[in-house]
């Protein structure tokens, strides 16, 4: 297991006249926790994609339990549950600053090889980020 | 079981570096979805809010299957499977104008008293829509 | 001069808290009017980045005068006033159903070689597509 | 004259399939920019409106000199030219990590008092942090 916490904060544009974050935008959250997940580990997703390989999403699920406001700061704790192979699963817990969990999630995703456009390994480098937590 | 289908075509700025949908953006196509789908019964979701019923949705759970891409015309199968109380169940699936299957997903939401902030029965006026579909 | 109108409607996803639609949503619906207006001159803008010519924006300006709001039918008028070269100039005016103006704006954009990745003269097909309006 | 500099991080969802930021998400960054300087001079525009005063967009100019790219760093630097009074105009210039500019814009805003929907003057706690930069 592989947990992190990033913070972020809610933009205007991200509201919609129910006064609250449109629920569609919480997957461009999700994606800032992966990311910096990643990057806490030492890996950059953008590396990876120059390097040829993608990881596109396959499966997304959703509660929205309270909703997140304009203007409030955000901590989502992102874990990877398991040791990724082709696929990686993400689970996220969304938190206001009271400690209220606002949102739950998980995402699966699968490393694409970009020139042969198929499924993939787990690239060596992020395996190797991923084993002092896994084991091998 | 009320269905209907909607179509909408791909915005570039739905698209993101891979080419393709923001996997986030189909959040918005099904809510053009349930909203047409209401307006092929008659029923105004715009008019409901100014009579003080909202909408949140309370989970949603979506695959993606194969990518939608820029300027694609897709075409939104959504169905009401069951005849809602104080939650609405919506299914959709989602596919080019080739007829392949690119997305499906479900989304539950919760008619709320803007008044109250309380979960409340659905207006009785979008019943009236619902029976012929389902029967009393 | 050639002209277009084309319609859209607002979706819930493009309001914020103030109930009306987020300004920086309007480029995308610049987007979709210069889409379509092409469309509407027998020329695809998907077909043309395709063919490894894209159209990268250099300057937007626009006017904000009545708010649109959610589910809103929106007309929007867009002028391309004088015969392309390197560059092209867009004009819009969004209005809504009852033919209140909301929005100016105008956008300029270049036409870039993707393979070389510099300014370059607009495509012959799409020249070709103007000149009934321009004259030579 | 005030001017503050804040940071953001480019999202993939702000990317298109030319795979640089969309020409319509610097509207997003450029509110970010505003509300974090009001921020640094100690003024909650939240707080603002949640007093009844907001703050819409009248007008938006923005060139696009240079892409921004997934992950990038961006620096916004957004300056207040002149002691506002019914309405506020702030300027930006956005540059990446390396100090290459990448775009600069202006918006004026007018403040709006949300009970009577019509423009007002400044707040005076707002005013009050302006007079050390502007004088009275």
């Amino acid at each position: 297991m592989f947990s992190h916490v990033c913070s972020l904060r809610v933009r205007y544009a991200e509201t919609d006249q129910m006064g609250v974050v449109y629920y569609g935008n919480y997957a461009t959250y999700f994606e800032v926790a992966r990311v910096e997940t990643m990057r806490a580990l030492g890996f950059s997703y953008r590396q990876m994609e120059e390097d040829g390989v993608m990881l596109p999403v396959l499966e997304l699920k959703t509660k929205y339990i309270r909703p997140a406001r304009y203007d409030d700061e955000l901590f989502i704790t992102c874990r990877i549950p398991e040791m990724p192979a082709t696929r990686i699963r993400f689970e996220y817990e969304v938190r206001n600053a009271d400690g209220q969990l606002l949102n739950t999630a998980e995402t699966t995703l699968v490393f694409v090889d970009m020139a042969k456009n198929k499924p993939c390994l787990m690239p060596e480098n992020l395996k190797a980020c991923f084993l002092p937590y896994f084991g091998p």
